[in-house]
């Protein structure tokens, strides 16, 4: 076993030779202090070895960036207007990663039977059928227990009650925690060799490196390169919008190091 | 592909060969009713497939039992006293997995730069260096951003003030994020061919089937089998305690499924 500490990292620094990812193996050992020295300079770890799971990656690597979902909801037309007022429209607030999609200025109340969040962003533009996307965590806090769902698939789903600024609703159902997925262009699924509806498996590049083995991908010519996730999965993975995952596998298997 | 209804699955519980964990492979598709029918009966599905992940596992599954830690605090004896009035000693209030140790009465209130948390539960018994592990997210209520650690490496890590019932303490050091490990005795170490250090990687059993590929394995004769994990990883993994991940490699090396 070989120690690594931050004084060596420091001289490694000066030389030039420290790289981003930092590569070590299964011999080598960090310090406290050597991994403070990297993580303060947003340079992740990567542990290498014969077998690990990170060789079986083919050699090229793949990675997909983070987009991280906060609670929110999607409204129908009506609601928007029970909500917020007659012939109300949303404002854009800042685009979202995927083309024509913002979160709006405008927030919601939601009120479950243990709790409330307030403040909670509408995304625009108006849909079909108002959903709510809340994490597992923010199921405690409400007390409404969702099941896994990919969006728009809310049959049986448990129902909220949304408070906006002029009136409120209550739906039976529509409230469910996102399933992880992929957004991506018809030439980036070219690129990865997979259609919609595969399943990718990627791992966090962090020092949280949790793997994701059933991403449902998404092609669409309208979308943006995206793996999406709830707060929950993030902070579990330690990743933040614009950290990236690596594509390690792909409908169950994983790939295999060329040799 | 074969979509699985409810109906389906009511019929195979009549006929009683509705298993659990319920097995489908990648050509199965389950309606959204179908997947609540299982999940309200508390029953797993498990994708099988030729090499899939599942498939990888060696034959004979090995399980752990999942122990999900909520924020807690370990005070030092001084600190009790501090927090608590001189001479004070604290007071079981429930046992943990692990013999001996013991959720006390006594919670604190823990104040960061941002925000506080409330009703904090101390555990128990007295140890020599006060520790306060939170969750990621509980870090961004509070406004720090502990690195993740295992217990006892806290050089480097940042402070925290904590409020009791009679007096309050700051602490320089030793907020963490704590990282995912396996408790278990030599017994559990013989039997999963694993020495203390080693690295298991364990998935998730449940509809959000998440692997930890880096969890660090503790071996000592007072330990009980466990793994724990944060409420974070907990919410991810759509895990609670007393729910199981199984074994599928180790120290960075998936099995082989045996042929």
């Amino acid at each position: 076993m070989t120690v690594i500490t931050e004084t060596h990292l420091r001289a490694e620094m000066l030389k030039g030779t420290l790289s981003n990812p930092y590569f070590i193996s299964h011999q080598h050992r960090l310090t406290p202090a050597a991994r403070d020295f990297l993580r303060d300079r947003g340079i992740k770890i990567e542990v290498m070895g014969s077998n690990s799971i990170q060789n079986i990656v083919q050699t090229k690597e793949w990675r997909i960036p983070v987009g991280v979902s906060n609670r929110h909801v999607h409204l129908s037309p009506h609601d928007v207007e029970v909500l917020f007022g007659k012939g109300y429209e949303l404002t854009p607030y800042r685009p979202l990663s995927q083309p024509g999609q913002f979160a709006a200025e405008e927030t919601v109340t939601l009120v479950g039977p243990k709790g409330i969040l307030s403040r909670v962003r509408v995304l625009g533009p108006a849909r079909e059928l108002t959903q709510v996307e809340i994490s597992r965590t923010d199921g405690f806090t409400l007390g409404i227990h969702p099941p896994v769902r990919l969006s728009g698939s809310i049959e049986g789903t448990p129902g909220i009650t949304l408070v906006g600024k002029v009136g409120s609703i209550t739906i039976s159902q529509g409230v469910i925690v996102a399933k992880n997925h992929v957004h991506m262009s018809p030439d980036d699924a070219k690129e990865f060799k997979v259609k919609d509806g595969d399943r990718l498996m990627v791992q966090a590049i962090s020092d949280r490196p949790v793997v994701f083995p059933e991403v449902v991908v998404r092609v669409n010519e309208r979308f943006t390169l995206d793996f999406h996730i709830d707060t929950d999965e993030a902070n579990a993975a330690n990743l933040r919008t614009g950290d990236f995952v690596k594509v390690i596998g792909k409908n169950g298997e994983l790939f295999r190091a060329r040799a």
